[in-house]
């Protein structure tokens, strides 16, 4: 169904590992080559994705179970994946995603300890078969993403209000997914200059788009 | 955890079969014999699960994708489960749940087509082990639930909103589900007299009870 060169990317990594910023840019860099693309964020891009997402990130739900944030994460990107990447790919669009399932396995699996299996299990139900292309994992260290949260001027989201360890069993999971799957994984090191990475990145976008 | 004594017991069937009338008279019957009990209404129950109740029956969403639908309410399931139905059992209060799990399976799994090994391992997960004591069943034919959402006057939610033949493997489902668990199940003629059914169950939870 997916055409040949549409590509479906992820961008990945702990909060202010700068994968949002990079997944702006390289949007831009299709645009301004008006290469058709697609820019997508997670939990969200559909109408009932952002309702989801809005309960996601409210604090009064403090309380969520590991579990129910699985789910809620999962219906959001089933969503996400039929009414809305499916489409795009299948139209030669191609997909730019800041977050996607690595995210869920990390925080909800490698994060709270759902059981890995399980994890998977759902993501077969969830993706319809529609994984990645390419996932780019931003790695820093969990002192780095405090450091630069500190800058902004605003409280933390749910998700963001987590403690340390469980920041560094999200990134241990990542850097273990990515040793798992190396031909889809490049991991990137997020303290490198804003400007060197986007060149990595975009190195390895064109020799896939040739 | 569960005290010996506390009943998990799920009313189940299609729209209109009767299942809310009387697991609202088997409370009644338990809050006037002051046997500590508690009622559930599926999805809902929880802060999160009533807002998650919200949207799944929300017409607006009428696109929403099975799998999005099976993960909505298998979250809204996870949380009434540990915040919920577990403390009450645990203090020995039995628990009345108009839908349950059952619900999903014959539902996603059975009306939508979602594969049922699939729908087990979430149930699994949702569940953590809080399966229901007592299932009751209440069969009746799609004709006669029709006949009976005839008589209210306003307009059918989204799950409501369904055609003949998604019925008809709902309620397959829930007889081969009640076949292949006789020992849970008790299948009820959701046709005959109320106070003949409301006999029946106390019947058999009375039995439970001694």
């Amino acid at each position: 169904m997916t055409q040949p060169n549409a590509l479906f990317l992820s961008f990945e990594g702990i909060d202010f590992s700068g994968k949002s910023t990079q997944a702006r840019l390289v949007y831009e860099w299709f645009r301004q080559r008006d290469i058709p693309a697609m820019f997508v964020r997670e939990p969200g891009g559909t109408a009932l994705s952002e309702e989801i997402r809005r309960i996601l990130l409210d604090r009064t739900y403090g309380t969520m179970c590991a579990e129910a944030e699985l789910f809620l994460f999962s219906a959001a990107r089933a969503q996400l994946v039929r009414e809305t990447i499916l489409p795009a790919l299948s139209s030669g669009i191609h997909v730019i995603a800041d977050r996607f399932h690595d995210s869920t396995t990390a925080y909800q699996g490698y994060g709270r300890g759902i059981d890995l299996d399980a994890v998977r299990a759902i993501h077969r139900l969830a993706l319809n078969g529609v994984y990645p292309h390419i996932t780019f994992f931003f790695d820093i260290p969990y002192e780095e993403s405090r450091r630069r949260r500190a800058l902004l001027n605003r409280p933390d989201d749910r998700m963001e209000a987590q403690d340390e360890t469980f920041y560094l069993r999200v990134r241990s999971g990542y850097a273990a997914l990515a040793k798992h799957e190396p031909d889809r994984f490049i991991v990137l090191d997020g303290c490198r200059p804003v400007e060197e990475i986007t060149r990595t990145i975009l190195q390895s976008i064109q020799e896939r788009l040739t």
